[in-house]
């Protein structure tokens, strides 16, 4: 049996399954400190005779083999996890192949396998929600350089209206600084799920996903594109990104048809589980190969 | 022996060599209309036994094995070649294996086989000069999902004191509208290369392209960005790259020691061709695998 963890800011999702992506048993644990929520991620599986485990994760994380923190999670504004060895502690308890990879890379490996892009050797998945992420499978394999990619963080250009300043401490006005969730909420004065009906809300963060997902375009030109998160759930974001994308495009690359193109995921919010069924997969072929 | 050919939009290089990257004998063509041209390429070979071909070419152009147009330039502005089916016209004389890509992946493909980033899995090669192009291998493969990548038509964002407009036909003022030569041309009065000493000129680059390579560092995270063109041969804009991209960065991501990390090609001007040669050994061999 396979196991699964997404591991998340706010919830750990634990999961047992198969490589054909079908769960047999699931948990959520609250992410609290690492020596309370990972005693509940290991007595879980404990109770499964496991031959592998993956784990997405939220990050960033070190998932350079060669280094010395490989399997960390590493400068996360979340103090308790800063620095925590995950892999290695779950090493301690399951002493078996153990596939690591950010939560969204795991998503865009779930949806690749199974989902919306099932069948086609690229994709990317953007998740907009409390952060915004993003990962790819390019050619077949997970994208990784340096490190993984930090999508989320890309310059956009502010919307001439728009005067409000952004939310990243890093950059102000970067994509998850104009776009996410606290974006929203902060530019609008309401929660994004109390502003369904507010045309303006979805055109502007329509807009500033257009500028995202063409800059993704051009640089790496997925087979692709799926939208997760919470601000997927709003239909109106879809509408405004097909709108804007030709726009800022200007007729310069043949665009494909964007209904079919820029896409919900196909595995709905099993996404990351299921891509993190298919790390410990992965992982366990690679250690037999 | 090896056949070569980096097709530009004002000349072609011909070349034959082998897979150490050794090149035997070389010419150059002037990019008249296909006709003459081609002649021309295929009388340098005629004289040579040649077992593969790579062809790295100016485009776009269509590198989708399925598709009917496979090996043709597209909707390139240089009308004579729009929709010239080039790797169908060279099997017709040369009925080997031919590789065929953008001239900027070939480059990257020379450059982390035998350049800068010799011995690393991954590149991104960006040239400037009468346009902006870039390409890039990743996981020891030319990155490639949908189509090539377009990456030197990325949006970014304008200096505050940049009053000029922008010279792409399709986007104004995106990175080749800002950056390129005809750009450096018309917003200062004079060619780049006439402009060596005035230190505004390349202030001004080195913004424009610190931002393009902090998107392709968060997008892609190549394990060596490599700066080529006619831009590259001002020392001055390295400088003021390494300045402005951790500004950019505002501590966000972990930046490599910038010195060794943004370079110049260690091929110099034969990085398109001693990839062009790598793409032949690639055709050669997966036609044996």
């Amino acid at each position: 049996m396979l196991a699964a963890i997404e591991a998340g800011g706010t919830k750990f999702v634990c999961a047992v399954g198969d490589e054909t992506g079908k769960i047999i048993d699931k948990v959520t644990i609250p992410t609290t400190v690492p020596s309370e929520t990972m005693k509940e991620v290991i007595a879980f599986f404990k109770q499964y005779q496991i031959t592998a485990m993956g784990v997405g994760s939220f990050g960033p994380i070190d998932i350079d083999q060669d280094s010395p923190s490989y399997g960390s999670i590493t400068s996360t504004p979340k103090t308790a996890w800063k620095d925590y060895p995950i892999v290695q502690e779950l090493k301690k308890e399951f002493p078996i192949p153990i596939g690591f990879n950010t939560d969204v890379n795991a998503a865009a490996l779930g949806e690749a396998t199974f989902g919306a892009a099932k069948g086609l050797d690229s994709c990317l998945y953007i998740t907009v929600g409390t952060g915004v992420g993003a990962g790819a499978v390019m050619q077949g394999h997970l994208l990784q350089g340096l490190s993984h990619p930090e999508m989320g963080h890309i310059l956009i250009r502010k919307h001439p209206e728009d005067s409000f300043e952004g939310v990243c401490p890093y950059h102000k006005d970067c994509l998850e600084g104009l776009a996410a969730g606290p974006a929203i909420e902060k530019r609008w004065g309401q929660k994004g799920s109390e502003l369904t009906h507010k045309e303006e809300v979805w055109e502007l963060e329509g807009y500033y996903l257009a500028q995202a997902m063409m800059q993704y375009l051009l640089i790496l030109s997925p087979k692709k594109i799926i939208l997760g998160g919470g601000v997927s759930h709003q239909e109106a974001v879809f509408k405004a990104i097909r709108k804007h994308l030709p726009e800022i495009n200007g007729g310069y690359i043949a665009l494909p048809d964007l209904e079919n193109y820029i896409v919900s995921p196909g595995l709905g919010d099993q996404a990351g589980i299921t891509g993190a069924l298919m790390l410990a997969y992965k992982a366990l072929n690679e250690q037999i190969a």
